[in-house]
């Protein structure tokens, strides 16, 4: 790899990593052209050491063979964006991937110890290392989680492990508004409760989803919530039966709580079926990752609701409710030129109340070039020089993933 | 603070920030002279969200006052280092600090969601935000924790918040040696057990403590291993309960599980007695904080004794088993220049044999000017020429904190 690098450096040529090339921004798609490194046959396991709770591998493997490996010996791997089979847990540190889990285990850079990387300058550096602790020089493993591949080209990785909790279980329940629903989440927290997953579903989503799949699910239900807890068995059914009661309590009608694993996976086959029935509605379909503190999802809702009408767009929002992070749906007609731009309206003003509301322009499938028109809503000036710099510190020719980010 | 940093770039002299000025590596001691700037009256809360789980806050509060405004409205603010009454959050971020409760909780850039910084070039930045997930630019905000005051100063920061469980268990036992009661760490990982803090305490230690405090801890004891656990009562309840057995299967004897506040801080009082207890063996206690993967413990434990004998010097360890950052307690005559020498020696033996076993020479305290002669037994050159680079990019007139790190 540093070779290749190094190379790029002599003759000045694009170099852009891709792992499963299945990002949301197109951070893997090279385009100013150059040389694409592709990590598929780096799929070694180098150790998995469970009574030290890492492992270290190399960056091809996917993050659902990354959990796999894992689980064999009792250990969870806690990141799990929704494309963990298709996504390589390389990609999923240089973009920090987030996912359902988020509320309890946090995102990718939270499990990230350390790494081997060769940095845009073709010099392999080695950052963190083997401990959660460790406070030597400044923190370049944090650094590279999210870098997209622009500062270096991660060629291994330590991740962190956990022991594998017990039980999961999940507890469904319809709501009459996406508001009344997301209530809901606040209402935890005074019962010491931290729930693994919190995930809210809208009534266009719900209306797509019943569509084509026909769950069977209520006409009166204008949202939906599924929360699930993990832990040891007992704490499980004391929580998932706690989370019945406080969402009964507070306006959640047709509240199912999964008894097996099978009823589990059924109840978030409704969440699943959300992707591919929203493709009824048109040919185009510009999913957004916004994100807001998750007082403020009701206001997202309701005021992305508002920008699908006033720009004539079918929109329709779903998502990791939990943590404020919202996927927003806007879906057009692929050959209507027209429609295409008054959806990209539609993102465009998202983008700006998103950041009203106190949060950001993406919550997990980052910039690339994508979202690179944006940036300047989220971060300003002096902030951008700073990461200019970093930029050009890694990579001082600007060899890895141009045209990315910064445009 | 920005127009102090414009100054110091106008006429070349150094800044060193400082909060409660209690770090190990001094971190905040202006060695090359310049301007001090005391965060001590940035006191302010500027909003604590319990909604949505955050607290914004200035950093002249100690860590205690974070926990405690958090606390009063029935949240968690998880960093807890040993210092928490006396070092301050901007400091606890700058410096990355670790404490007991890592092994759960993670470290304190584990609990910083964004933060508002003046550079070393004086410019103002603003790095994350509100929410966990957040992928918009480079993660400034974990690049900021742990660097030690030389990239930018930290003048307002928003810190994650976290249900506060509900109840908390100690259990403590007696080993005959320290690689047995270490060895207990590996035990719970099967149970899908991950218990808050684990600590484990030398015959050194013991020995001194029970000469100072006759708590009446056994003579059979060669070591002292204390577990923690928390969560909902019926949790901690079964979790505690399970965490003896295990124990008592592992050679662990005189297994005591408190069964209240009160018994539970009577068993932390042999840890707490540790410090103050060893200043009877000299008037210089060089405390280091070296980290290994914590299989590694009772090798990295044998080392030390091994490097204090041969050079004839008193040697005490404990500290943070459960996640393998030991505190290694060299303690000699501060006024017997040889012994105060010969001391060194087994400072710069120990991070060696800590390099040696896969960990580093800091887990918590940082760097500093205490450890910079080190910095190369954990960072290779090309790492170490990137961080340069990084700390020329926020501050190209090296104004912030001279003399510290980098030597």
């Amino acid at each position: 790899m540093a070779a290749i690098i190094r190379l790029a450096n002599e003759f000045l040529f694009p170099v852009t990593a891709r792992g499963g090339g299945v990002g949301y921004t197109g951070g893997a798609v090279p385009v100013d052209g150059g040389i694409v490194v592709g990590t598929d046959r780096m799929k070694t396991i180098i150790e998995l050491n469970v009574d030290d709770l890492y492992i270290t591998c190399q960056p091809g493997l996917t993050t659902y063979d990354v959990q796999q490996a894992a689980a064999e010996l009792g250990l969870l791997f806690a990141p799990d964006p929704a494309s963990y089979k298709d996504s390589y847990i390389g990609g999923n540190i240089a973009e920090n991937a987030g996912g359902m889990r988020t509320p309890k285990y946090g995102v990718t850079k939270h499990h990230v110890l350390g790494l081997e990387v060769v940095t845009g300058a073709g010099e392999i550096i080695r950052t963190g290392g083997r401990t959660v602790k460790n406070v030597v020089g400044f923190d370049l493993t944090g650094l590279m989680c999210g870098s997209e591949g622009m500062l270096g080209i991660i060629t291994e990785a330590t991740l962190k492990l956990l022991p594998m909790p017990e039980a999961t279980s999940t507890v469904r329940a319809n709501f009459t508004s996406m508001e009344a629903a997301c209530k809901v989440l606040t209402k935890f927290t005074p019962h010491g409760l931290l729930p693994m997953a919190m995930e809210a579903i809208d009534k266009f989503c719900i209306a797509a989803v019943e569509e084509n799949f026909a769950f069977g699910l209520s006409r009166d239900a204008e949202a939906i919530l599924l929360v699930a807890v993990d832990g040891s068995r007992e704490e499980v059914e004391k929580n998932a039966r706690l989370i019945e009661q406080i969402i009964s309590e507070n306006g959640g009608f047709d509240v199912i709580r999964a008894r097996s694993k099978e009823e589990e996976d059924k109840l978030w086959d409704v969440r699943r079926a959300i992707s591919p029935s929203l493709m009824k509605y048109g040919t185009l379909k510009i999913n957004e990752d916004v994100v807001v503190p998750r007082s403020r999802v009701p206001e997202l809702v309701a005021g992305v609701e508002r920008i699908g009408k006033e720009n004539d767009t079918f929109v329709a929002n779903f998502g990791h409710a939990g943590d404020g992070n919202i996927h927003v749906n806007f879906v057009v007609d692929r050959d209507d030129a027209e429609a295409v731009a008054r959806a990209r309206k539609c993102v465009s003003e998202t983008f700006k109340l998103s950041v009203e509301l106190g949060g950001t322009i993406s919550g997990e499938h980052g910039i690339g070039y994508v979202k690179a028109p944006y940036l300047g809503y989220a971060l300003d000036d002096a902030t951008l020089a700073v990461m200019k710099g970093i930029k050009r510190t890694f990579d001082p020719n600007g060899i890895l993933n141009p045209g990315k980010m910064f445009v």
